[in-house]
């Protein structure tokens, strides 16, 4: 498994963009290749306040994911967990619609904790990740509030959380929404990764494009970083077959009106990515895609899944650093 | 069990005023007699913030013991408990000397997350109380902060859970502080319930006077209603053989240069209470007490012995009253 690092260098450095669960099993195979080479980069777009608490889903997918923390039968959420403060919780009628492991907790109580003390969101991040023993560098896309919401067709304007997982993405999305983006900035830390000279590529991990990756890249500046990388930025699609591996992708593009296809992925990301991997189940549709493109097999079910797509992905932006392809000059 | 509820009237109130553990066995006993007839004012002196979460161990004990939900094992917390927030939290480097069951939790999550949305702590608790079917009235001795601390010879003034739970009692007492108490006021319901007409009887649990008690007291005008008070006035005393049944209360009368006895008891609370309760062990001391007094047997091992002395302190107050003696004219 070391044949890529070694193709992308001993001492160069690689950023990956992440959501939650789909991005956070591409991240972990990044992670178990390159180590403290690699910085994830993660969507805060659908942290928010539940019981006081500030919750940051997808930092804690990738924490627990990249710990080998994650609960792999629920899909979400800690191994090991139990749930009596849910219990506990709807014994004196509190809000039970947001699960909160009681091991899950931890990470929410001290997380609010020190933000109310005034540390960074990424400070603390950092911490944590130390503590879970994960050699690569973890994220937040901003330590300013940036909030995705979710303009329905029936229910008006719904913070993602409660779309997400109070309604089951089940109402119909006219329009996602990124409050507060134009005011977040970028951390030190992620402009300086993004910007290091050592940069030998960029992931896109299969995350969903548009509720995960989007209120990412409109954090000002990143999108300019990615552009101006001397790196190629290669993202990995999270379409299969027309679906989508988990969550709702697929039907998020068919309420926009565009079809879930490898070529819309291409053409949403546009200018930003030099390539596009995407699964060998749609290899028919690379002659469509406005992009340089590969395949490989995205799907991934078990840690050597996850590490042999790293592998692929990395050996594919080796490839178009090499040949210079779809770099702008 | 009725003949003491009788005896007070079938229409008369009582209240009981009422620290943790030991204050909580008697607070059980009353509410199993007298149901909602009892209101029981708790100490809030101990109540502290902790991990950034508002943390009210008196209310919480109350609450917790008086619907069966005490862990009678431990001697604190919830029953059926588990720890896997704490060890999550240890994990992560939090801070570990107070112990967070996972089911407490939900209590002090629900508690902060309603305060910090303006809610009274007095809202707060009764309505956890009918949540959990507590017939009784359980109130907070004021919606205003007042927080004990303790002097200490040796490590300067430590609050009130540092020196019982972190320090475990060890450091030596000179003073014990009530910060806030010159401004804190009763709530309505706490002044309701002590200047009601239909008053029978205000019982003093056998909660340590100096950590437990005065900080109640210490509430500008409580213990100007006791004095005011037509109903008589009488404590449990905590003390045993010259022992305290549970807690620090004879150490610290002892690290403060007075006698951990009975007599020392009744010249505490002195003419703000008309009789003390003392154990059948100390009946000898009778006659050196400056109040009138009686003996029974205070230990309470079981839920019988609880409601057995809930019937006896409820009797004596009832000689009391229809003797007259010790009220103030």
């Amino acid at each position: 498994m070391s044949a890529p690092a070694k193709a992308l260098g001993e001492q160069g450095t690689v950023v990956a963009l992440c959501g939650g669960v789909g991005g956070a099993k591409l991240a972990f195979g990044l992670s178990h290749l390159l180590g403290e080479r690699l910085t994830v980069i993660v969507n805060t777009g659908d942290d928010f306040e539940h019981l006081g608490l500030h919750i940051s889903p997808d930092i804690d997918t990738v924490l627990y994911t990249l710990s080998d923390r994650a609960n792999r039968e629920l899909g979400w959420g800690r191994k090991d967990e139990s749930w009596n403060f849910m219990k506990a919780l709807a014994e004196i009628g509190g809000e039970g619609w947001f699960q909160l492991g009681d091991r899950d907790l931890a990470l929410h109580v001290e997380r609010t904790r020190r933000m109310r003390a005034g540390d960074r969101l990424t400070d603390i991040v950092v911490d944590f990740a130390r503590r879970f023993a994960i050699p690569s560098r973890i994220l937040p896309m901003s330590d300013d509030a940036v909030r995705t919401s979710v303009v329905t067709r029936d229910e008006g304007v719904l913070p993602f959380q409660r779309y997400f997982v109070e309604r089951r993405c089940q109402p119909v999305v006219e329009e996602v929404q990124f409050q507060g983006a134009d005011s977040a900035r970028m951390s030190a830390e992620v402009e300086a990764a993004l910007s290091s000279a050592d940069l030998r590529a960029v992931i896109v991990c299969p995350s969903n494009p548009y509720l995960s990756i989007d209120p990412l890249l409109s954090v000002p500046g990143i999108s300019q970083l990615l552009a101006d990388a001397s790196a190629p930025v290669v993202a990995v699609s999270p379409i299969i077959g027309g679906q989508a591996v988990k969550g709702p992708t697929a039907k998020i593009m068919s309420e926009l009106g565009i079809p879930a296809t490898n070529a819309t992925i291409a053409d949403h990301y546009g200018d930003l990515i030099d390539g596009l991997m995407i699964d060998e189940a749609d290899a028919a549709e690379i002659g469509q895609l406005a992009v340089r493109a590969t395949i490989s097999a995205t799907l991934m079910r078990t840690d050597d899944d996850r590490c042999r797509l790293a592998e692929d992905v990395l050996a594919f932006a080796e490839t178009l650093a090499e040949t210079g392809s779809g770099r702008r000059p």
